[in-house]
C-alpha cells in the first residue's frame, strides 16, 4: 500500500531487526541502496542485514559497505522483525531472496521504477526520483543521520549510476544538490567513477570491438542494434558481466534514438538492454517482452529462445515504437 | 596582475565594449566560458563579442550561444574598450586572436589552469576552480545575472566537460551545487551530454577500433598508450577532431594509471593527450614537452617530428614519472 515517506520512516523507527533485500543482476543503485540502508540502520542502533540473491560484479566490491551484502544461504537463520525490498518494481525481481520472506509480503518497499505497482505493507514508490538511492538519502535525512565520508560515498554511488553519472534527463535539481551535500560530507566521486567505469580488461575491449562488428543501423540512423552471442563471450574469455555499459556505446552514435544490445547469456537465453536518447519511452518496449525499467533505459530477458528470432521480433517492435513518435 | 574576483567584476562593470577571447583547439570549458560571458555582458547592456582563432567542433554548435562566437577575420574591425582572455594559461594559447590585441596585454584574464602565471592587467586565476566556467558563474552571480534556461545550459557546459561530466576529483561541492542551481534555472544536462558525447559516426567507431589495435600496456599494467597516425585518419575519412575522448577509453582500462594517446595530425605533427587515474600529475609530463594542463588531464604538441620518435621519448618520460610515485 502506497504510503508517505514519513510513514515509512516511522515504520523503520519501530523496527529492531531489519532485512534489506535487493534485486538479481544488481546495478549500482540496488547495491548502493542496500548498503547505505544497512549501514544507516546500524548507525542508529538497529540490527540490519542486506541480501542479494545473485553475484555482485567484482568492481563494486572495492566500495565501502558493499562487502556487507550477503546472499540467501548466509542469511537463512537471520531473524528479523521488518523486511524491506529496495529498487524492485515487483517481487519476482528479488529472485531466490523470496525464500527469506517465508510467504509474507515485504513490510517496506522503496522504489523509483515507473512500472512499480506496490507489493508490500508500507510502499514508497515514485518515478520522479532519479534513483532509489535518492529516496534512501531522504530517509537518512529524516532519521537525522550523521554521514561520514564512507556512508556518503556509498549513498552517492546509486545516485551517480542511475543518472548515467549525471548525464541523463533525470539528473535534476535534487540529484545535483544531494550529490553536492554528499561530496561535502566526504564522498569522492572520482573514486566511484573509477571503480564503476574504469575497469575494462583487454578481453573486454576485444569483445566490444567484436560487438561493434555486428552493428546494424536502420530507420534513417535512428535505430541501432548489436549483439553478443554466447560463443563470442566464450571466445574472448568473458561473461555477460563484462558487457556492462556496451549499450551506451551504441547510443553514443550520432543520430541514434533507440539503441538495443542483445546479450546471449547463457546459451538460448537472451538479455536485452534498451536505451533511448531524446524521446522514445523504451520501458514500453521492454514491458512488451516481460521486462521493465525507465523511459531512457530499460531491459528484458527472453528464455528458451534463439538469438536471431529474438532480434527479429524485438527490432520489429522497436521500429513500430519509433514510428509512433515520428507520425 | 592577480586580483580578487570582486576587482575583476568592478573592472567589467566599468567596460562598455568587450572582446572575449578563448584558446585554439577549443574545448567545452573554453566555448562555454566565452559564450556565457558574451551573453551575460549583452544581458546587462554591454556590447560584447567572442572570438576563437580556430574551428569549433561541429557538435558544440547545436548548443545555445555557441554560434555567436566569431573568428579573427569577422572581428578585425570590432572596436572594444576591454579585452578579456578566458581559459588560457598563457597568451600563446589564443593563436591568431593575438592580432586583435594589437600588441597590448589583455585587460582581464580568467583561468583555472595550474600553470597560469598571469599575463593581463586584471588576472583572476585559481586552480582550485574545476573549470573557467565555474569562475564565470560566480561573476554572473556578482553581476546579479538573471539566468534563463539557455544561459544556464551554456554555462553548465563548461562545468560538465571540465569535470569529465562530474566524474573527476575536481567535481567538488561548488561544482555540484552550481550545477544544481543551473539545472533548477532550466539547463538540461542530457541535452549537453548528448550533444557533446553522443555524436560518434561509424567512421569514428572504426577509427577507435584501429587505435585500440595499437594499444601497448607496460609497467605492470599502469602505463598504457596508443596512437593514431595521419594515414589511419585518412583511411577512415576522419580528422583529429574525431578522436576526442579516445584517450578516455585508454584510461578506462583496469589498473591503468597513465593513459597516453598520440595523434599525428597533420603529418609530422604529433598532439599528445595525457590522462591519469589516481595519483600521477600528468601536467608535469606535458610541461616537459612544452604543453600544460591539469594533474589528471594534460596535453602537448610536437611539431616537425616523427611519430615513432615522439612515442619513444614521451613513453620514457612517463615511465620515469610513474617510478617517482612508486618509489
Amino acid at each position: 500500500m502506497l504510503r508517505t515517506l514519513n510513514e515509512v520512516v516511522e515504520r523503520i523507527k519501530e523496527s529492531k531487526r531489519i532485512l534489506v533485500i535487493g534485486h538479481t543482476k544488481p546495478d549500482g543503485d540496488d547495491i548502493s541502496s542496500i548498503a547505505t540502508m544497512v549501514l544507516m540502520l546500524r548507525k542508529i542502533g538497529k540490527t540490519a542485514e542486506g541480501c542479494i540473491a545473485d553475484n555482485i560484479p567484482w568492481f563494486y566490491k572495492n566500495l565501502y559497505g558493499v562487502k556487507e551484502i550477503k546472499n540467501v544461504e548466509q542469511l537463512g537463520d537471520y531473524k528479523y522483525d521488518t523486511s524491506m525490498v529496495v529498487d524492485c518494481s515487483e517481487i519476482s525481481r528479488i529472485g531466490d531472496s523470496i525464500k527469506l520472506l517465508k510467504g509474507k509480503n515485504p513490510d517496506i518497499t522503496l522504489d523509483h521504477h515507473k512500472t512499480n505497482v506496490g507489493f508490500g505493507e508500507f510502499d514508497f514508490y515514485d518515478s520522479s526520483y532519479a534513483a532509489t538511492a535518492v529516496i534512501v538519502y531522504e530517509i537518512g535525512k529524516e532519521l537525522g543521520m550523521k554521514y561520514d565520508s564512507n556512508l556518503s560515498e556509498i549513498n552517492l554511488l546509486g545516485i551517480a549510476t542511475d543518472t548515467g553519472f549525471f548525464k541523463y534527463t533525470n539528473a535534476n535539481y535534487k540529484v545535483f544538490s544531494y550529490a553536492a551535500q554528499l561530496v561535502k560530507l566526504g564522498a569522492n566521486i572520482q573514486h566511484i567513477s573509477s571503480a564503476v567505469l574504469e575497469h575494462k580488461t583487454i578481453n573486454e575491449l576485444k569483445l566490444q570491438s567484436e560487438m561493434l562488428r555486428t552493428l546494424k543501423i536502420k530507420e534513417d540512423g535512428k535505430l541501432a542494434w548489436a549483439y553478443i552471442s554466447s560463443s563470442m563471450f566464450k571466445a574472448n574469455d568473458c561473461t555477460d558481466e563484462d558487457a556492462g555499459g556496451f549499450v551506451g556505446e551504441i547510443r553514443a552514435i550520432y543520430g541514434v534514438e533507440i539503441a538495443i544490445l542483445f546479450i546471449e547469456w547463457p546459451e538460448n537465453q537472451v538479455n536485452i538492454s534498451f536505451r533511448s536518447k531524446n524521446y522514445v519511452d523504451v520501458s514500453k518496449i521492454a514491458l512488451d517482452f516481460g521486462g521493465g525499467g525507465h523511459a531512457r533505459a530499460s531491459g528484458c530477458s527472453c528464455k528458451n529462445t534463439k538469438l536471431e528470432e529474438v532480434i527479429k521480433e524485438v527490432v520489429l517492435n522497436a521500429k513500430k515504437s519509433l514510428k509512433e513518435y515520428t507520425m
